[in-house]
């Protein structure tokens, strides 16, 4: 019998990142300025982010190095560990071989670690000494809390206000790690008394703190904004865990027929499929390349291609990506990290291009999903990871069904050691299916900025 | 520069527990019927172990192999990395060289499930279907939990009241893979019973609940009981902790000056450092052997050896340990793993023979070391594990002062993702270093079981 655990030591750990500007058929159209909707130009974006972040986001070579300092902090978690779902295999009763590749035994229970280490270091190597960000359900504040840590900056965090609130483990987390963390909106800053004065209740919204961070960041010297997802240089970041994911099948013998991780900005999907998309660009590799996303906010299955904001102030660049316009507000879902609008440019890119195919699930199924996953091996998923064993289950099905020993490959992309009460809940049975509000949802799309 | 991570491949897994009782000067005495006080036979204990743990408790063989399912089981999360703290070293500016195996990255979270798995293994396959445990602060519910799921047994839980309100999330864990987990004391036993007649908001306490989960086994055929910690089979259980140690600090070159470990019941420190014990007693070595324990439940280094119970009604054998004495109510500190009145014979035989040390800890004291811990390597560590670091941290400052490059090695038995209130308390500086109860320590000790 194969090995259970497929590890690579510290010397495997991949040397550089990889940069699927630099094989796209297409690239995405650039980012628009919020204020002329002309394009971005690089100096433009030199108040919120330092120079070679701003390179990276732009780069087209396909190798960039990755700085010594920051490969030696990746070790504390990196290579990360590919298991082989044996005993999820036989409760499927399945000929399909299911790997998955484990992000969630980082330190911060998170792939976000992998882009929050090499955010800090560019930052505190161009002379930045704070970083302001956003965070939802709080994976990535703690992310930044800790590389902040490591790298002995300061780290200031606008939690939504709603999760704040209701996942007050998360917080002690960054506290841990010394980050200041509030509830958004806040009267500290302009965007957030412009919020409160129209709504002094206001729950707060991913979009709501983006604007908060990316002002205080654009209003400071000695500040930076950083972003846990969509960008193109946290893409970049992520491709760690499908160059190690890669050496670990080959080093299992098999190659994936499929990879599946679930996608909210798109970061932890481009982390493991972008290095499989290469080779289904360049070498015609027959690689399935599945991003997973809810039915309760399906930027991929249900939103337009088109440019517009990040945020919800409008103080970001205008990005062309699938969207569901950025004043459409997602159900609240226990699945914090994809209630997102927008969607990384390079992963609707490839979308459109038909290089990487999307499906949408419910919050009952994948909580179904998540269970037995974790009664099989052992490990209680995310529930935004576990939108990532939903779609392999069903692949796994599907493979029962034609009969063939397919190969599926998922990323395991966090721990759900903090969303234990949304498991809770869905043991009582009070978890719904929340319906889309596809009212709302008409009414955002077609008030999408008019840029063609 | 040498590797971060040392780790192990499957094939690398001990197949063999080691027992220690096969090297050991002198043997603990044996454990006595709590009824006739005579020798406990080997059938006395037939009602709620199988005939392969009573077997294991009493064996003087040195290599007991571990069943092969046990082992694919095991294959889930062992071997286990070990890790070399450097950005610790760093921030104590020693130098020593900091080693930690790390137990955390078991999907249970800490070392528990080693034991719990075959516990569950050698019940099945005594033809038993449901095992009753007690647990205070939930890992040992946790591990047992998940083990009867991956068995398919079934598993109820009595957790300590006050930890079963304050520790909700454990419980969800619990629930997850399928455990009933009730507050105890509970109306459905005698003992139980007796104690709520007493005190009807009885906050409960380990020893109720050991009289509650043995109550139940002992009056059914189809279900036995499970013991976490201080059993023999237990501690032999958790020898491939530091078996696979051995292995990894001989990769990385070095042989420890000193192996640390936490104790409450013994059995994670007896899992690191038997298999040094042996080399220290076989081949005298002059590796030092180190438990650290809390001062608000000082076991080892203010107990008696003596004969005393395990549980509070008086219904488990009397075993010989170092004991606070069964009526002992230790302060409530964060560490409620290592609240427990007595120890493993075992470990307790051992540090009366000289062959380990002991050694007590401050509660705001292991805190400190924690928060230090988390902000140079990532990972938070559960407060019992904190135990372990900060007895490490001691002997890394007193090399320090010696001027000597010394190698230490401690057990991270777990993490500490479930305890974040405790370090919210912490942060806040509401945490107190509860003085030992002296006065009702000495009434305690005096009311010990007149046995010699």
């Amino acid at each position: 019998m194969s090995d259970t655990k497929i590890l690579l030591n510290d010397n495997e750990l991949p040397t550089s990142w990889y940069n699927i500007q630099a094989d796209m058929p297409n690239l995405p159209k650039p980012p628009l300025s919020p204020f002329t909707k002309e394009e971005v130009k690089p100096e433009d974006l030199a108040a919120i982010f330092p120079p070679e972040l701003i390179k990276q986001e732009v780069s087209q070579e396909r190798w960039i190095e990755i700085p010594e300092e920051v490969q030696e902090i990746y070790k504390l978690w990196r290579p990360s560990p590919l298991y082989r779902a044996r005993r999820l295999e036989k409760a499927l009763d399945t000929p399909a071989r299911i790997f998955f590749k484990y992000e969630g035994a980082s330190p911060a229970g998170s792939h976000k670690l992998n882009t929050a280490v090499p955010q800090a270091y560019f930052n505190r190597e161009g002379g930045i000494t704070r970083l302001t960000t956003e965070t939802g359900a709080g994976q990535w504040g703690i992310a930044l809390s800790q590389a902040c840590k490591f790298l002995n900056m300061i780290c200031k965090v606008y939690m939504v206000n709603v999760s704040y609130y209701q996942k007050p483990y998360r917080r002690t987390m960054m506290n841990i790690f010394g980050s200041d963390c509030v509830p958004s909106p806040t009267n500290e800053t302009k965007s957030g008394r412009q919020i409160l004065e129209k709504d002094p209740d206001s729950v707060g919204s991913l979009g709501i703190a983006i604007s908060e961070a990316v002002e205080v960041a654009a209003g400071l010297d000695d500040t930076n904004y950083a972003l846990g997802s969509v960008l193109n240089h946290v893409c970049l970041h992520q491709s760690v865990i499908g160059q190690e994911a890669k050496m670990q099948m080959a080093k299992a013998g098999y190659y994936p027929d499929v990879v599946v991780a679930c996608c909210g900005g798109g970061s932890n999907f481009a982390g493991i499929a972008f290095p499989f998309a290469r080779d289904k660009i360049v070498e015609n590799s027959p690689v399935r390349l599945l991003a997973a996303e809810p039915t309760a906010c399906p930027t991929l299955t249900k939103g337009d291609l088109a440019y517009d904001y990040g945020d919800v102030t409008g103080l970001t660049p205008l990005l062309h990506m699938y969207t569901l316009g950025s004043e459409f507000v997602p159900p609240g879902i226990h699945s914090g990290g994809l209630r997102y609008h927008g969607e990384s440019p390079l992963v609707s890119q490839l979308l459109h291009d038909g290089i990487i195919d999307a499906c949408a699930l419910t919050q009952n199924y994948i909580f179904d999903k998540a269970a037995l996953f974790a009664s099989s091996e052992g490990i209680i998923p995310a529930p935004e990871s576990a939108h990532a064993i939903g779609a392999a289950v069903e692949e796994a099905l599907d493979a029962r069904e034609a009969g063939e020993a397919r190969t599926i490959l998922f990323n395991l992309s966090g721990h759900g050691h903090l969303d234990l009460p949304s498991y809770e809940s869905y043991m009582d049975g009070k978890l719904q299916d929340l319906k889309l509000p596809e009212e709302s949802l008409e009414k955002s799309l077609a008030g999408l900025p008019n840029i063609k």
